[in-house]
């Protein structure tokens, strides 16, 4: 499958940062579901960057859908979306091919593909090519709130200051979904984007925790093994630019707990079956448990930064000192947010597709 | 694929703890791996409950090679391992339908199989489905051993006791690969055991972290999006039943730092590229960059406890008092960490067959 | 892939011709569905060989379901069956290796497999892995029927004697489901079989073609590109043994026609869409039109005959004159229509699966 | 898997016969692999209509290769390939909605997606959808012939005309990737022509018999189960649309010879292991055997046709009589060949590169 993921609803990628213009294929969408074009660029500029926070390559991203939409509707055949490149600066790029920049995938890509890579501006490996997973996630995104299915990130922690917990999903969730800088807390948030604009002073760079709740997830989606509902999730999360850990409910900061505590003890209320705390994640056995489904994402430091780094030169094997240029982001997590609820939303979407089959997203008959 | 994993080389997984048998078929192994049933048994016997701090249900995991074997040597067509069950006793199970254990997945299979499931302990949800994965693993071990590729997990946290980190792999790696019980530090082995026979008195459980280390995986193995390293071997370890959570390389620890600090510099060492430090864990943009691929599973409390627990009743919709009998793990984690490997070692197989063709893995010609 | 088939109901096979057994996982599967054991002994004993017409290589075919069934109800969990080897004489095979049959998979799996492959009575290529086939898809087909979903084939030519076409599917699906050799008319029938005998005295082999209907299948399965009903069907089915080619419909007997007569006009009947002719076999655009699903399997004289045959000794690399002994075949084609409705019946089955979600083909809440 | 064909290299379509553009993504080629545009250009070529046995819907195809290539050779990142669609006039087709025309997917369509499809000039159904499989078909075909492995089909049968058979590849092969009217035989080209436009002026369609020759193809692709060599090429031709029948070596013209004569004997040719004749069309249990893979596919006659046909109105529910006005062909074998080599050589660059891994197909470093 390599850059493709879902198996009933699949997205694949392709483009690079410095290339004509960058794109999705979505296939196995239902047909019927309304394409909100206005949400789609709401999403996109979520994902923009801005203010002294982001780097100052400024993409307008005017996609197209060039493809699986008639008159407003997904038709049910493969949906493609396109987003030209138009701000690209490839002169900074041409030493690091053979320099390669510490963090990045600039050394395994010359090992991988043999020098034939488009390595300007990281290539196919560019964190650009999260806009069309946010335009197609957008999509998904609509189609699950229609069947009371939300989902809403914040940003737990970053450069050392942390937001509050989730609290009231129905109200936090409509809340972050709004936030360019997606914090429940506000003062956290002014901390966190002074802490972010005194680290781009220094030329350097932090990362952070992602907080993400799916509330109104059914019972009963996900597979005993490998297809478990944390298997496709953390696979799909993995590929986001810079995430370096998923966990799921409490994860590793309960590894110390015992089992009286950490288990999630069955209850009613209104009829419904709950737990009463939600350890888990609202996952059990791989299976949603019909709790809130809670995971966290480890967003490392954006590797580019304008300090001197010390690196390899590879034709001559020597260690040199690397000053990288361009035009780059001190931080990226408030920027992957919107990332991590489009890549949810995908993975959401093709596993209830696979229960419920292929009209399960769709509205009525036309 | 539901119960399969792995695009080349893929893993089957079938049966329920309290049926005739249980087992997996291997597909897309080379032909020509030598396969050490000695040491498919002592892989086997690593995941086997022992002393004081497993369960007293024994089964003797009599193992038989089915299919794919052929005097001694893989065939290159499907290999099929079945195991039976042997100690099963289903009388302590026909209450779990109605009265869900807390921290099981009693109540999703009911749910999702509508009353059809095998709920027998556990049926096909039980960690008894990881002795296969064993199984099978062990051959996948042995044909990445073959190429020099060595994976060791120790258990890094438990009980709130530590370990000390891996420091040199060479050593590390076949002396935890010889323990019954995985740690690096005798002294923290000895608080871990006491530990947990502690806490199996109280009739409660433990779980914490594993750590795992790859040595010698080529360069250049995995995908930019999607099928990376850190997607693939995520989506496999999140089945393992009970890890929450799982981290590359630095991960959660390092959420505070700055870029400075996390990038990787690369360097020469010995006309070779390394990296100085390694908190990407050994993969970059997704794929391997010849440094050690490193991570960390966080393993939750046996949710199987003793002391009394509340839960519903299913069919009354009442809360009631539900405690468990039967013959119960007060930790795992001692236990996981060979089911870790196994997944590891069948991942890599899986990536490095896509890689390099079919017959990458196979011993010469006959 | 490879030895599995299908993306929501996949089965996957394994074991040798004269291993200790052969199985298949059947995973996918809804949970709820009724596994009736005497009409899977029923489907093995129509692909067994009988009388003057079939090798005497004579198995009970005594199936053990091991998994995935509980109290004669599919659980949703992957369904196991394995079916011993009890009647393998192996003596007869030790040549085969370096001095390969003509038409037989020897000299491509030495090939591909470099010596390492089980030889012994073609291994894992046997005609006799189509038992677990036959076994598995006897599950499909009754959870097809409990859908108004029937399949029949019928021997439509065999040792240049032809069999009426479809008439009434009604009647001739149940009529031909019923027969061990299954022709539609049973003067035909008797002038086939006598041809078989004859070609047997000779110590030759015939083929012939097998026609399909498919009755009941609902409009609007399968995709417009590559996953076409057509393009599944034939994938699976030009895995049978022998089975060398797969036309729909009229297929290459109205090549020489115009699309004038080719075309299926459409027309009400009862208040029902139907086509007035079926030349398109209920395909367009590669998705069910409602009509039944007609095609055409063209089936190879089996290949081990006991005429000596010429043949290469590949130690040598010279010309070697062979005569097979063993048991065998001098037409697999009347044992063959009980695979193709297997393999007819899983493909069918994993389509609605997809289509209508993992609950589809399951009976009622128990 | 939908609209996507392949495991290793993957090839996904996207796009309306009347929308902004249609194309295709072809993931998973080797770096490397010199793209000649003018040789894409030339198949397109092949694949347009052109004479007055072609429909005047003319169409440039200019296509735009969007990502994936840099500096002439291919990245191993995605190759996205683009179409627009210039000369589309839909108007011709609001009618066909409710009036579905004989042989097409109007019906299938408006089932399958409740009226949502883009119906104009049969959406994604079009045949117009075979022009960006033909131009990353012609990657993959370059990509063969440097590793010496050749592709070439004729058009056997058309209009009740024959072309002469197969001789020496060698020959055949160029002659026919060269020629605009595929036929191996000069005066069966002119009668086959003369037919075409008959049939054309009577305002109705001709189909026939397309057969292909694969020279160099290595021994020992293929799997023995379900991704056989037949199975995985019939599943991708059969959504050529038209193709109604796929046959392998002599597949239904040998269905009453007996096994004597069908078995290919072994025979030693300049030190090379070949078979004496190659009637199984160069494959054994699913497998290449070295002999030219063989095989023919049925194309039903074209079903746009100018002569009234009988249907149905959806709406009324009343049979109607329909004349299907608009621009369309008489024939498409002449134009589907092409369509045909496009398939096959990305259905085998898929099954080496499973073989022999990702980088067989690349050239040498650069």
């Amino acid at each position: 499958m390599k850059n493709s993921f879902g198996q009933n609803l699949t997205l694949t990628l392709f483009g690079e940062s410095h290339g004509r213009l960058i794109g999705a294929v979505l296939d196995g969408l239902a047909p019927g579901i309304r394409v909100d074009e206005d949400f789609i660029a709401a999403q996109l500029e979520l994902r923009r960057p801005f203010g002294r926070i982001g780097t100052q390559r400024r993409e307008s991203d005017h996609f197209s859908i060039v493809s699986g939409v008639y008159n407003g509707y997904t038709t049910g055949t493969p949906l493609c979306i396109t987003i030209p490149n138009e701000d690209a600066d490839s002169r900074d790029y041409e030493t690091i091919r053979h320099t390669p920049r510490p963090g990045h995938a600039d050394y395994v890509a010359e090992c991988k593909y043999h020098g034939f890579q488009d390595y300007r501006g990281g290539g196919h490996f560019s964190g650009r090519l999260t806009a069309p997973i946010v335009a197609a996630g957008a999509i998904a995104i609509s189609a699950l709130r229609a069947k009371g299915i939300m989902i809403g990130t914040h940003i737990l922690r970053c450069g050392g200051v942390s937001d509050r917990a989730f609290d009231d999903l129905d109200v936090d969730i409509p809340r972050l979904n709004a936030a360019q800088f997606a914090v429940l807390d506000g003062t956290a948030a002014d901390s966190m984007r002074h802490r972010i604009e005194q680290v781009a002073a220094e030329g350097d760079s932090v990362g952070g925790v992602l907080e993400t709740a799916v509330a109104g997830l059914p019972v009963g989606v996900g597979e005993p093994w490998f297809d478990t509902v944390e298997g496709l999730l953390s696979h799909a999360l993995f590929s986001i630019p810079a995430v370096k850990g998923v966990q799921f409910g409490a994860g590793f900061d309960m590894a110390d707990e015992c089992g009286s505590r950490f288990n999630d003890c069955f209850a009613a209320e209104d009829g419904h079956i709950i737990t009463k705390t939600n350890h888990n994640g609202g996952v059990n056995g791989g299976i949603s448990n019909g709790m809130p489904v809670l995971f966290r994402c480890m967003v490392k430091p954006t590797p580019s930064i304008r300090k001197p780094q010390q690196t390899l030169s590879f034709s001559a094997m020597e260690t040199t000192t690397l000053q990288i240029s361009g035009r780059h982001d001190p931080a990226i997590i408030h920027r992957a947010r919107v990332v991590v609820d489009s890549v949810t939303a995908l993975v959401l979407c093709d596993l209830l597709t696979g229960r419920y089959g292929t009209d399960y997203l769709r509205g009525g008959r036309r």
